[in-house]
């Protein structure tokens, strides 16, 4: 008799955008498809830059791998450290426009829908773990206001009646971006990969969130 | 026959905290008390820098003074501009003490209620009128996890089913506080007040916010 | 028998650039025109942002005031606090074109000279004045490679065989620029003046400077 | 007849300090050790971050080497980019003490000689060519007041009179090291590895220096 396949783990990152031509989200994603992490099998998907699209398409993952838990990543240009993000907001409100030419302002992500909602990884410990490994990372208590926090919410709206756990990592440029911005932090694909990995084995193995504040002050 | 009094909005600043020996945003609202702005008298406040006692100090100005409009006003040392605050989450999670020695982790600010409320001022139509009058001024969309946010969630909570609006304002340090934290920002109290009474006017004048993009890509 | 005329001082400011339509710089030293500090007549001057230019002019107020003393200060948009120079260097190399079109490219602002001149005001006691005063300050270690650097060289060159001390300050942005810069920080005019009095006040009155440390590890 | 040996290159980092375990420049330079660029071999030596004795052991192996062009690679936490060094002053200010304990204050790092040396090495060229290899990287216009300007001057002034050309790069924290440093930028070390053999392969075979703006407006 078989063994049953291990269950799923949903990883995203995002297509290049806002001019530049690649983005590290995918590229520190994309080596991580297939691994086997905590008992669970991580598939990988590519989401495009777009308001609405994003989202059709991640939901259709998750309708189809049914997966345990989901991380989406997502690219932060201009922050050191990957940002382990809280809360999730109901609003579009775009800056520049999306891959598609779309740039909502001040609408909601999902209309009749709660005003935010808060990760249910476990974020701390996460945290903790990451600086343990000396990885730069942080808590962000904002995810923004265009595509990145777009998705986020629709995930915790996706997951909202599912027995699965969802969050949102933000990463810096990648050096080689960050060289054609002057002054921008930057952060190695590698060693991103590397901190997704046990982001995924800590929230894979903690029920019960570490105790640790990491908040601010503003 | 004397004319009715008009009406109430209530302007709040804070005590000095994390060892400053003033706050800015009192030294700011205490200057506007008993104006009459947009037909509306101003009633100013100073609450402590303390979870749970800062909103018992605000919920019994707001049943006292049954305000059409409340705007409380916080420091954020750091911060270059005035911020208008998008949203107020539920969660306190304090990195320093505050004023009382508390120094909670991941508690809700109010048990049971919505993760996240949205200000309904209209923040759009502030943020131009101070661009136009060439105050420093931006959107945050992160009030940060602090008394701060604490105060702006419970006055959210405790409007929800009154016919009053309210918001929060971040404010720089002073150019004296900044003297003692090199490489800060700092925004002159006489600024600040202007900021404060054309925000006012704006909000006590705009019934439709504004259409423009102020949002973040993180 | 009429008293002599007080010893001179001249001090100067520039002309707005690089978009800007104003130059705090000129805005807070023309206030200060015709003032007695510390037995001194201030006169001030408004030099063009143009290489070459800005110290003809400056050269023909040396010659003509004979001033005991020269401070110039100019616009450094994105610093927070007033920056008194230490050094000033032997190089022009504009990243934008001053107000002429000229964009010299790693030229020595006087050829066959010294690589660098150290400022003879004594910064660190002008420095300790100011932030007991609660004005924010600092001691900068570069002025740059633009049109102030090449003033400040051209000044400290100018100076070398007179008796008459001389030295340059940078100021941030007014908050009337700022609000313009999104998240640039600034400093009001009327705090900005009442640095400047301080530091001349100090520069006339101190023989030997303060040892205090303010350097920076890079 | 055996081949005559190449012309030596003398690369040097820095022993850890201000409370570090590990430089990211002796990491990076180390493994450098031994190499053969552009037909010179790399010699590499550590520096204690302390005055004096760093330019005694700096000295010391210049006699000994005799090299052809000396590259000294020091720690600048808080920066984004390695930084080309242009100038090196002649003063030595310490905020925090060396590792030997010592911190003077405004003292010469050379006596009776020239306020500043100008780097010898094509900065411009060595900037374009990491630009183009996507490697972050700057030309900075001070290099401090501590221990990295005072081997950077001491540098420059020990091969005044010697055929042999010399600068300095400032690199950023390490990812490890910005683990514990929240919001500071890194740089993986095997990148500014390829950023420095990269720079002294275009240090190596340039003869005159690029003609590209790399200023600063303060």
């Amino acid at each position: 008799m078989p063994s049953p396949a291990p269950p799923n783990v949903l990883l995203t990152g995002f297509a290049p955008f806002g001019g530049e031509t690649v983005n590290p989200s995918w590229q520190a994603v994309s080596a991580i498809e297939g691994e086997l992490i905590a008992g669970h099998r991580v598939h990988t998907r590519c989401l495009p830059v777009a308001f609405g699209a994003a989202l059709d398409d991640l939901r259709t993952a998750i309708r189809t791998l049914r997966p345990a838990l989901v991380l989406c990543v997502g690219e932060a240009g201009g922050r050191a450290a990957m940002s382990l993000e809280r809360v999730a907001i109901n609003v579009d409100d775009a800056r520049i426009p999306d891959n598609a030419g779309a740039r909502p302002v001040d609408q909601p992500v999902v209309a009749h829908s709660p005003a935010a909602y808060f990760t249910d990884l476990p974020i701390k410990a996460m945290l903790a773990a990451l600086q343990a490994a000396r990885i730069p990372a942080e808590v962000s208590q904002t995810a923004g206001t265009f595509v990145c926090n777009h998705v986020f919410y629709g995930l915790m709206h996706a997951l909202r009646r599912r027995a699965a756990r969802g969050g949102f990592i933000h990463i810096p440029y990648s050096p080689e971006q960050a060289a054609r911005h002057p002054g921008a932090p930057s952060l190695d694909v590698a060693t991103v990969q590397a901190g997704l990995r046990l982001a995924l084995q800590v929230a894979l193995t903690t029920s019960t969130d570490a105790r640790l504040s990491a908040g601010a002050e503003h």
